[in-house]
């Protein structure tokens, strides 16, 4: 079990870090920014999920071999922009695949803490999403997460659907598999159709 | 004592829920934009502050009713939203409830970990204020606390005044009433007075 | 050698304050945004390290003399501005001396914690390009770590030479000065002969 979710992270991490470098090279960054944001789009919703259940340190000071991972993922995007860029939805896709692997962790160590269903869903989604709201604060953007997509929520649900599992008979492989794919799929279905949430605005009177 | 806290501190989420949903419809947000808004300026300030005492977890982690009193503001201010948009000063008025709120608490736990009056104050405005300033980041707006008006020198003030109250004689009520009174009256009286510090600038000579 | 890094890591606290009290007065942002940036500055990348490895709290609300050195950094910035405006390159030569102190104390820490070599190097590099990305995050500039200049790469050269060097029979004064002395010359060098790396950017096709 200790494994599949080690693999299930780092996986998770080696996605991101594509995201982030596909991001940074879209600003035009230099080869260290793209690292960096990497970086920080890979390491940011753990970390996060790692300081608020107070975990003895981030997992990636403690499990250096997440670095190595998301070197190579940044190295990966560099090598490879050219194709990637060819790929519509190439970054889209990465960070659909890091939202989905992350919010299974999150919520797993939500239960490991023993904490209550909405608190380990509440992690998985911060776990999930929070890295593509560094990268986005750190490129200046407003994060992706509040913009059109129906994003979070398809986190919330992938994530209580893994809680739910998780306290009935199912194998090791169906419960990660189930969420991780309901995740995938609802977001390339709501990207594809274009669906979204209507916003909802208040004029000001000022 | 610890139940006076408690509530205070489900005032000050209820409020920063409210000051949140109004930030983001006003940015057009979509309605999960405007929840996940209310719950990050409802949290941030007091997860900072957990994270920085190294407390067990954050607060809204081991309390999940919080997360129940932030969606029910979010959806306070989605019902009621043509409503307060008419009140001018609707947004500041719950921020300005949360600061005074968020303020007093964080004193209270800097007491409760045995640090000086000065670390004791300090970690009251940063509970009080870094709400806001992760709305305003989220939001990509320049953090309010660094705008016009005097915000955290109130808080700061407000903060101190409950740290001398503490080590008097004086009963609970007033210990709490007093300086979440002094904050607000101020916060209040700076805005209609449009009173505020200059600014210092340099000239760059580059 | 507590006692040289306390020295190190409060001198690097001034120095920051400098630095991010002088980009808000260039913001012109008012007195009191002066001191909260100076300190978010002085206090964001040591607060992340310690938050990362789980210390007890973070290093300046166990330490509150930290705050005062702040202040005085902040006050030294606000009285001398004209004279700081004159000087080309003030804020470079302020938060290149706080990138160098800082950088060799979080590596120290890392060693403390018994960190490997690669999560010691990262834990310095955080702890001293963090503050001022909390700086230029918290006025909305783009981070300066992301701009043209070779920055987080020269902390990172620099935590390594300490990282080595600690395991040495190197004096303490040497073990300190050495990776100092090459942070403050590298970056110096790098801005005064306008050396950067390429910006890598790939055309999105879409």
């Amino acid at each position: 079990m200790e494994q599949v979710l080690e693999y299930i992270s780092i996986a998770g991490a080696f996605a991101f870090a594509i995201s982030g470098a596909l991001t940074a090279m879209n600003k035009r960054f230099d080869a260290f920014g793209v690292f960096i944001i990497a970086f920080a789009t890979a390491v940011g919703g753990g970390s996060l999920r790692d300081v608020f259940v107070n975990a003895n340190a981030v997992f990636w000071l403690i499990h250096p071999e997440f670095m190595y991972f998301i070197i190579a993922g940044a190295l990966f995007a560099l090598v490879f922009r050219k194709y990637l860029g060819y790929l519509r939805k190439t970054l889209l896709l990465f960070d659909t695949l890091g939202l989905a692997l992350y919010t299974v962790i999150g919520v797993e160590i939500g239960i490991q803490n023993q904490l209550s269903g909405i608190s380990c869903v509440a992690l998985g989604t911060i776990t999930g999403a929070f890295g593509g709201v560094v990268r986005d604060i750190l490129v200046n953007d407003v994060p992706l997460i509040f913009r059109k997509e129906i994003y979070a929520t398809i986190s919330i649900l992938g994530g209580s659907i893994y809680f739910v599992l998780y306290n009935t008979q199912i194998s090791s492989f169906y419960l990660h598999l189930i969420p991780i794919g309901v995740i995938i799929v609802l977001r390339l279905l709501v990207v594809y159709f274009k669906i979204s949430f209507p916003a909802i605005y208040y004029e000001s009177t000022d």
